[in-house]
């Protein structure tokens, strides 16, 4: 690559700048919205990138040798589709499909497409996502492919945004270059900083980066510019472009007014005439070399620990064991933790396999970026926080069920029999968190052999798998060759006398035994449910109970009384025919304190006691 | 102030620290658990800032003259209520409940405490909410009260600390000094910068702060940071202390593995021994002075819009049209939105009252964190941005439950109603995201002037509430004097023939309504339930419709199936006695691509169309 530009070489970025601005004013006109000006600023930007330096293999995604690029200001999509077409990746009459019912070509990206990695369009997500991309290419692919992402200067508003920039320079990840479009505008008015790119490039710089300030229409800058990053040696690049919001075009340049607005067919024409336009070409892009990812050792047999029930064990210490016995199985398994390892247990996988494991410190949407990342390189993503922060990364999590990732997360120290800490460790939302993400897959096991169980499971399942450990001990119920499965559940006590059935996992299945046991020594049978997979629920063991039980159930657990096991329950019953059977919920009702684990569970209405009481109404 | 301390002061501070050391050890010696060694590096800050620089009336915590001490690092509470009992204002006995069941001294600081302003414990909540007061002290309250903000350096890795270092300069905080106890060690071992002051400091000053590095065991360097900080004009301070954890006594002092770690009796009295400690001194805090905040217009009689009906509004619209009703009423009303103010209609404050008008750009954790901070000083905030987004603040808006805040927050775009834009702006788990927050309120209005009502309720409501507004306009089918209160509901359409009840709220309603005409015009009579407060729900009505109408109900709701309307309905059955009736909910199953808004709910199963045919298979 020489970093001075031929004559041939600026005709050739400019027929292609001419043709995206063309493209991304077409086919937003014909939706009648999108975001044509923010594609306009970043024409000249992507039209150096597509020719000149992204290697990418339009006709095999899967290719790891590809660079990737990603469009973290992800409402320029006219823009991205308009150099898919230009890639010869698709067609004119597709690209006028954008934003139609059933179009792969949606408002923003998403992975329906096969060259888009990741969805975006929340924005300050993208890159977070490019660095875990960049992360794998680094020290797990060790292949030499860039991660592109452009950025919209809107974005570096997002504090997500700067978790990556401290991530990926820590990291050293020359291999990833930010390329801020700065157009000034955003949605409502200037942004934050508007066109101050040496203020971008200072902060750049003191996160560790390379920074180079360019104008964005300008070839040679932007030429020179890529040339240096790909030169990079240690410390990532961001390319600070100052740029022209509807570039090309007089009566869109710099204009407030203009965001997120198509142009109509009148105005569509009168801006055409203004840029020179042939026809559609076809620009052919750069295939990357031919390498292959760095070999991983074979795969092995799995061997998870096992548990003989003589001492209690911490669900989250079991997630540990595993997490570590499936990574001597599986080369795939990463680890990412956000500086808790020695309390998620994480830290047994990042002992025994630290190539593989990635500190993500206290920055919980970096790590979940980072996994989706890892994901896009068909890794096996297993990330632990406690429970109560992974609210803290519920965007990012959201926006990888749109990206159809396939991640793990962990959330240790779950309710409040995490005990004398407090309420801001407490996960008491996050069951109603992770069940309203779409596909997603919820567990909160009992005991240690369940655990290990799950979290094999848990590699082996696809979309977003959440599962939730406890702080505390608790007593090993099932044997080490017990089965559990997604969409599984254990019968763990029952009868033909039972008269209620009570529903429980995770810790508050060991307070259902002890209530059992005491309703017994009273003459009161009840069939106990450990429905240990919140979601997908069992539903033919649930229903079965309604049935040979009768309509009672109670249902408890340690969380808010909203959108948790027992809303999960109720659920069950909306797709049988005919009325539900009655269910009291066990929950927590009033905000928690300080406390042994045991004074908060019965404070919160969560203990043996409360289900005895429960249960002995309902059978009444 | 002089600069030049004295040898008396030099004394009190060291009697002072050492206090403070003894005290943390003591007092999480006694809990069995807790944060001495966090709270040890901290102590020299803290003994200079109490005694030489901090304001405050410990008699009077509401006294608006007070300065803020927020411990953002919220783990360093031994050393907070050892400040407290130093101060004069807790007991050494009740200093000794730390962590026990039924404490004030809960395991991280809460505002059950009343000089604690907020709960922190989530790291890096505490110094963007700090930015809020600071916020409310320059601009709105007009007082000289200082903010100070005690950060860990563990907590630097979060990205709402940047957005915070972002908002503070742009905003021009001079009231604002953040003080980072840069101890080193983190939970499981070494910072991810360790004792890189420099690069602290660096970052401060590119993201526009003043920084001083200084070492803070040094009370001279000390002493003249807090005396600079104080001085500053026009950008806020940030003090990089480099500390050492467990400072004062040799066996804890920069050791790794004492992270969250009491000291058994036997290391307590041995750590004492080294320790120079006389008694509980009390040391006097210097009150601030006696002004005024800055005089408000009067309150006004709420002149709120009203609607004809002739044509639909948006009822994004009707809230922005509202929200500047109430700003005209209220003086104390402020808005924030986070630069989408002209999609959410917050634009509507703006400009009528720009002075109580805060952009928050894209920065949705901070802009919550600014809500809490004005709530702080009994400001009532409204925070607004697409609905999707406020799952990035997810963490701040549990812990602002926590913190027992006042906050209001309005998400517009809410469902796959948006249409052309795709699913990353379409929110579809924030009702459930919303009803799993403690205390929170939830609404839900289906039409403008339900929605004006509504807003203007927001503003007398406290704790958490929220409200889903629209983008699409749909019908006026209220008029302007129909009442809505928060836990109410209307029963839109009713007949004593009543063969099945559909409840829906917002933008469902109005495909229930057309439902009902088209059921109508086959002989089936429903009854119509908007239940636009989705938490509290109006039970009573529910229930009443089971028992008149019968046991058979079809929710409806633009949102995922878990968490939201579907469940908050199931979960008034478990209030009562008795079985629950049979209810088939209509959610969105699948993920939505773009199409039009009718398109995309037809798709999603939750048009007029698929309620008619579940009414119908109800109703055989």
């Amino acid at each position: 690559m020489t970093t001075t530009q031929t004559e041939t070489q600026v005709q050739q970025w400019t027929n292609l700048a001419q043709q995206l601005r063309v493209d991304s004013i077409r086919c937003t006109t014909a939706a009648g919205s999108g975001h044509p000006t923010s594609s306009m600023s970043a024409a000249d930007l992507m039209a150096v990138l597509l020719t000149s330096y992204l290697h990418y293999d339009f006709d095999n995604p899967k290719n790891p040798n590809n660079d990737h690029l990603i469009f973290s200001k992800g409402h320029a999509s006219p823009l991205l589709y308009s150099l898919y077409k230009a890639a010869g990746a698709i067609s004119d009459e597709e690209l006028m499909t954008l934003r139609k019912f059933g179009s792969r070509l949606e408002g923003h990206p998403a992975p329906v497409l096969p060259w888009v990695d990741v969805a975006t369009g929340s924005l300050g997500q993208g890159f977070p996502i490019g660095v875990g991309i960049a992360l794998a290419g680094k020290y797990l692919d060790k292949l030499p492919y860039h991660v592109w992402a452009l950025l919209g200067d809107s974005e570096m508003a997002e504090g997500s945004i700067w978790e990556a920039f401290d991530h990926a320079s820590y990291y050293k990840l020359d291999n990833l270059v930010g390329i801020l479009d700065c157009n000034r505008l955003g949605q409502r008015g200037e942004t934050m900083h508007g066109w101050d790119t040496a203020l971008y490039a200072a902060r750049a710089e003191a996160f560790g980066w390379k920074a180079i300030v360019i104008d964005g229409h300008n070839y040679d800058e932007i030429n020179q510019a890529y040339a240096q990053a790909i030169q990079a040696n240690g410390s990532p690049t961001l390319i600070v472009a100052k740029t022209i919001k509807g570039k090309g075009v007089s009566f869109l340049e710099n204009k407030n007014g203009w965001h997120g607005k198509a142009l109509n067919k009148e105005q569509e024409e009168q801006a055409l005439k203004e840029i020179p336009y042939v026809r559609s070409m076809i620009f052919p892009v750069q295939k990357p070399e031919n390498r292959q990812p760095a070999p991983e050792p074979a795969k092995q047999e799995l061997q998870l620990p096992s548990y003989d029930g003589k001492e209690a064990v911490a669900t989250r210490k079991a997630y540990g064991d595993a997490l570590q016995a499936l990574g001597a199985a599986n080369p795939d398994i990463v680890g990412l933790d956000g500086e808790v390892s020695n309390s998620t247990y994480a830290e047994e996988f990042a002992k025994a396999y630290p190539d593989r494991y990635f500190e993500q410190y206290i920055a919980e949407q970096q790590m979940v970026a980072a996994a989706v990342g890892m994901s896009v390189r068909q890794k096996i993503p297993f990330a632990s926080t406690f429970a109560a922060f992974f609210t803290r990364a519920y965007d990012f999590i959201r926006m990888a069920a749109v990206s159809r990732a396939n991640i793990r997360l962990c959330g240790s120290h779950a309710g409040v029999s995490i005990g004398e800490d407090g309420p801001s460790q407490m996960a008491l939302e996050d069951l109603a968190m992770m069940r309203a993400v779409f596909g997603s897959t919820v567990l909160y096991p009992c005991d240690a052999n369940q655990t290990a169980k799950l979290v094999a499971e848990m590699a082996n399942h696809d979309g977003i798998v959440y599962m939730r450990t406890t702080r505390e001990k608790t007593p090993v119920i099932y044997g080490p060759d017990e089965e559990f499965t997604v969409g599984g559940s254990k019968v763990v006590r029952q009868s033909n006398g039972d008269q209620v059935t009570v529903v429980a996992a995770g810790i508050t299945l060991h307070e259902a035994l002890e209530a059992y046991d005491e309703l017994q020594s009273e003459g009161i049978t009840i069939r106990v449910i450990d429905a240990y997979s919140v979601k997908p629920m069992d539903e033919e063991t649930i229903l079965a109970a309604a049935q040979e039980v009768g309509n009672k159930f109670v249902v408890v657990e340690d969380h808010w009384p909203e959108g948790g096991l027992g809303d999960a329950l109720l659920d069950v019953f909306t797709h049988q025919d005919g009325p539900l059977p009655q269910v009291v919920k066990l929950a927590v009702q009033s905000m928690p304190g300080s406390g042994t684990p045991a004074e908060l569970m019965e404070e919160a209405g969560i203990s043996a006691h409360h289900i005895v009481e429960a249960v002995k109404v309902l059978a009444r």
